[in-house]
């Protein structure tokens, strides 16, 4: 083994630990234990380019094992990126700090997505492995081809979304992807074996993947590997047997050095153990030089690349920022002003797929695909052409019967660049993909999610299969976009919102039945405004009561407007097809919206929030346990919302 | 084969397909496919009392693939269940039918667990076969002995929660489990090869079972199959190669058949090709009574099992029924009265674990976990032995980072009777379990969540390791009880409820740091309460504002409580530890409780739900997004969620 590469291992190990031991908090095991392995992937493989982190054309690296954090800071310092200082290590998990506990999406220009919840990393991988394909069979090796390596271990192994993505990886033959496990037989509890007897190695085979078995601190062994596995017509599973914590000389090999700080004695005992005569935070000249240079190996690579591009013109330069043709929406309007004209009732999962019919021709970017449910969430269109194993010049995948991967594949296609990602299953089995939404959420990524059947309007298949407490779940959590558009108008206005908020994730939550067309016109995106009066009350006529609805009730609610006139009642009806962004209206909007008359909301879903806007003394129809097997029409009469029970509540509210 | 034996498959057949086409919705292409596994299986090989289907020494069976529903309750029909009719066959999918469109626990006396959500059942059935294991440990296999069986589908192989549950199946030696893959080579979107590479052999043979691959309309070989696997050392998964739709002569074979009725014209054809000459839901006298006599093949044995039963007496009654032997919570409760003395500041979390240390030595049925975070979430005490291969007589299970698993493994070992699982993750990882979580919650199965870490308090660790809409998530979804207790009385006050509700599930969130002594009695269960005044206002002075609180937040009321009242404004302090249980209170005893001044609620969660409580004019503390990376103190200060705050927000609200 080079004697450099050696301290060029260990800087990375006291950088980490050091940092470590001064914010008093993080995890030391994996960054000594994998610091063989980073250090020659990072030296002598992976084309980076310090100045530019974001390079197009760049290697992906996932950390997937992200509690490691300070293995990736300390990278990103020794090699030269420009936004990362030694205070920036001192600093490690303090407010404000760009080196989080977790390596966190846009903190740092090299991180190449947000980790810490087991198992993300490597399936977001998958989709940035998958990207790289997509993009590759558009533009070509030299502009967009790179490798995609991930860090993982046994954590990430061990969760169910790793195994939905493998399958994936090796299905779809993502022959790029190279995940360096390590293999440190250690987890919180104890020893692997306390949980698990799986051998890895077969598993991964089973699923169509290259498998490799080297010692993690064996620099010549990893060199090899990772040429190997670059070299495989499959994705290659590195398995890298290292020693939790190598170098601290009592805590190694055991789970007492992962999640805290060595402390001061074994930290010295550890500068003694690996002969580094240095100062917290000093890196000795030669070797900072060294990982320096280092950090210059893929200049000529990444200059012949810039001309490259320069030379791909702008088409090329609007498809790496993934941003939108102009006039991509014009089809859209068209198809709206048709329908306007036919007044055709149309399930919202129905008008969502017409307007994907009018959107993907004019989107190239947009990538989508179903969890195998394409022929329920009409996320089919025509120009969609399925990607399979080399055969990626296409826009469609086939995710199986795999949300959660799909999840977390949607936000590797994200954060990639170049695509634009939708994926569909039902709203109840979002809960599947939760996980992957959340972190999109968090990293304020563009994803989109096509979540159909999307209340008790689901009938037969019955309560398993009918979203309760979903809608209510996404609007609490923060920065996503919870559409629930009540015709095709709105369907069309959140798509379009969804396609152009580059740093927010949408979901759609559509009907499987028909529901009528509501809106009379389509001039202004009133879907972006959150709510607005859909039907107001009679010209002139004071409001006596709001009522509030979304999506499939909102039609409920103008019948029951209607009957009430009947009966001299004056009602306004709002449509709220998404209250995140009624949130975020100015106050007077918000009041001229709400009014001061009683409030009446109606959705057929969990009641929990609906207070926000209707108050105390107003009114919530919804539903207050789980729904049921029957025709959906019956499910909406026994559990009470109906057209009657929206009549009868205003009657008692303004009694 | 036998001629009677495929009649009686054919049997199974045309009672689904009639009564799906009579509902005009339902799916028929499993049943088809596997009623020749399932005719062998319950007319050959499972142990079961259609006169008794909750006898606890019963074989289990599991319908993974839950749409399959009409296969389990021609079964029950065919086998002589007196709960289940012909008319109720005819009722399919209609409201309040006992035969839901998925099998519903609860419904029948032979669903041993509510299918639909793929993956759940397989996942599910591992922990009944671990209970089995556990329970036969205690009393021996004529007691308690079983096997376990499922019948799952592409989908449930394909769903990421299988492979954590298989590979802890394989860790576990579940030998008495075993799996019928229903290997038809199709999924809704086309051919499993439009998504899967995966050799599922392989993958089940990585993770230590045993496989067999079989014709699945060959008898023989199934019934050779299941003897073999009932000797096997492993659990075992038996490929059944079948064709869906097996008998319908257009349809089979394709995915037109697996989620739509036959159609008139269909069915009349698969009458044809299978020589099946009567009418819809006739089964000829000679097919019923081959049936009704299997249904009666392990009479003996039941018969045996009871005097067996009574021979061990009514510790063994009391054990199969799950009930808690009198006096469990004495060492409870002294342990509060001591810490009431002592008001050491405590963590929720160690203060769950002191809990518990006082409840496992005195209910045997508890069997405790953790993924992977036991030191953390405090899940472990000195009456816990751990589980393992080949030794069950313990009741700490290591679930390995399976969080997925752990939520469905608990729910087999509560359906299994005779246990009383809890497990323990990070509240924000409930994510990655909450398809299972929202499983036992529409079940109704007493299954406890040890979810610490429950705010920004988390610190360093950063937003991917903070729960934000998480308690938000939970109020919203049906019969399950979130509670955030305040201090240790609180703490043990929600385990006991826990413990106690027999058809709810309970989450405890607890907290990460410690937290001072509030409560100055146990003697009244508060808790049970949902909300109380923790802290009142002055003798006899006018409430002028009322602080709502939970969890680690209460403190911080309780401080500003003391501070406003130096500045002469009276407040009362409401501990609110569980929403859903306040909800349940009179209205008398709510409003004394929330009080008619304004409302100021406080909570380092999402703000959203809140207003439910505050109303309109009350004010929310609370997490407008998520959180972030550094010290916990540092944190609350940051967001805004401190002592300072609600005292200006009081003066605000009673200006």
């Amino acid at each position: 083994m080079s004697q450099d590469l050696q301290k060029m291992a260990d800087a990375i190990r006291f950088l980490s630990a050091d940092a470590i031991e001064k914010a008093k908090s993080g995890h030391p095991g994996m960054p000594l234990g994998m610091a063989d392995v980073a250090a020659v992937l990072f030296s002598k493989i992976i084309k980076v380019n310090p100045a530019d982190p974001r390079w197009f054309a760049r290697d992906r690296f996932v950390l997937s094992a992200g509690h490691g954090s300070m293995l990736l800071y300390s990278l990103f310092y020794l090699l030269g990126y420009n936004d990362i200082s030694l205070e920036d290590l001192k600093n490690f998990r303090q407010l404000n700090a760009k080196t989080a506990g977790h390596p966190e999406y846009g903190h740092l220009g090299g991180i190449d997505m947000t980790t810490g919840p087991l198992g993300q990393g490597i399936s977001t991988a998958v989709g940035m492995a998958l990207a790289e394909r997509i993009c590759t069979a558009k533009y070509d090796e030299p502009l967009c081809g790179h490798y995609t390596y991930v860090i993982a271990g046994d954590g990430c192994l061990m969760e169910g979304v790793s195994e939905e993505a493998v399958a994936l990886a090796g299905h779809l033959g993502l022959n790029k992807l190279i995940v360096l496990w390590d293999n440190n037989n250690i987890t919180i509890d104890g020893k692997v074996s306390v949980a698990s007897s799986t051998d890895q190695l077969s598993r991964f085979a089973a699923n169509g993947w290259n498998t490799l078995d080297i010692d993690g601190h064996n620099h010549e062994e990893i060199e090899a590997a990772l040429l190997k596995a670059r070299n495989s017509d499959k994705p290659t599973l590195i398995s890298c047997r290292t020693q939790i914590g190598f170098g601290a000389p009592a805590k190694c090999g055991t789970p007492k050095c992962h999640g805290s700080p060595l402390g001061a004695e074994e930290l010295a005992a550890m500068r003694k153990n690996l002969q580094w005569d240095y100062a917290p935070f000093e890196i000795p000249a030669d070797i900072l030089d060294a990982w320096r240079q280092a950090g210059q190996r893929s200049i000529a690579a990444y200059n012949s690349w810039q001309q490259l591009a320069a030379a791909a013109g702008p088409e090329f330069t609007a498809f790496i920022n993934t941003m939108l043709p102009s006039g991509w929406n014009a089809d859209l309007k068209a198809l709206l002003e048709n329908q306007l004209k036919e007044k055709t009732p149309l399930a919202t999962r129905k008008a969502s797929q017409l307007c994907l019919e009018a959107i993907v021709p004019n989107i190239p970017e947009i990538v989508g695909g179903s969890a195998d449910l394409a022929a329920a969430n009409y996320t089919t269109v025509a120009a969609m052409k399925p990607i399979q194993k080399n055969a990626y010049n296409g826009n469609q995948i086939f995710y199986g019967i795999r949300e959660h991967a799909m999840g977390a594949v949607m936000n590797g296609l994200a954060l990639h660049g170049g695509i634009i990602p939708f994926g569909g299953t039902f709203l109840v089995f979002s809960d599947y993909m939760r996980p992957a939404m959340r972190l999109a959420a968090l990293m304020g990524i563009r994803v989109i999610y096509v979540l159909t059947h999307d209340s008790i309007g689901v009938g037969e298949d019955g309560p398993t299969h009918q979203p309760i407490e979903h809608l209510a779940s996404f609007r609490a959590m923060p920065n996503i976009l919870t559409f629930r558009p009540c015709d095709i108008v709105e369907t069309a206005e959140a798509w379009e919102i969804a396609l152009t908020r580059e740093h927010t994730p949408s979901l759609l939550a559509l009907s499987r039945q028909n529901l009528p067309l509501l809106r009379v016109s389509a001039a202004e995106n009133l879907t972006a405004r959150g709510a607005y009066v859909i039907s107001d009350v009679s010209n002139g006529k004071p409001r006596q009561a709001t009522l509030l609805a979304t999506g499939s009730e909102v039609s409920l609610a103008v019948e029951a407007q209607k009957q009430l006139r009947e009966k001299g009642i004056e009602v306004a009806v709002v449509s709220m097809p998404c209250t995140e962004l009624f949130d975020e209206q100015s106050p007077a909007y918000q009041e001229q919206v709400l009014g001061a008359a009683p409030r009446i909301a109606v959705e057929a879903a969990s009641k929990f929030g609906w207070e926000k806007y209707v108050g105390l003394n107003g009114d919530i129809i919804g539903m207050d346990g789980f729904g049921a097997s029957a025709p959906a029409a019956e499910l909406y009469k026994y559990f009470g919302i109906t057209v009657e029970e929206i009549v009868d509540s205003v009657k008692n509210c303004i009694k």
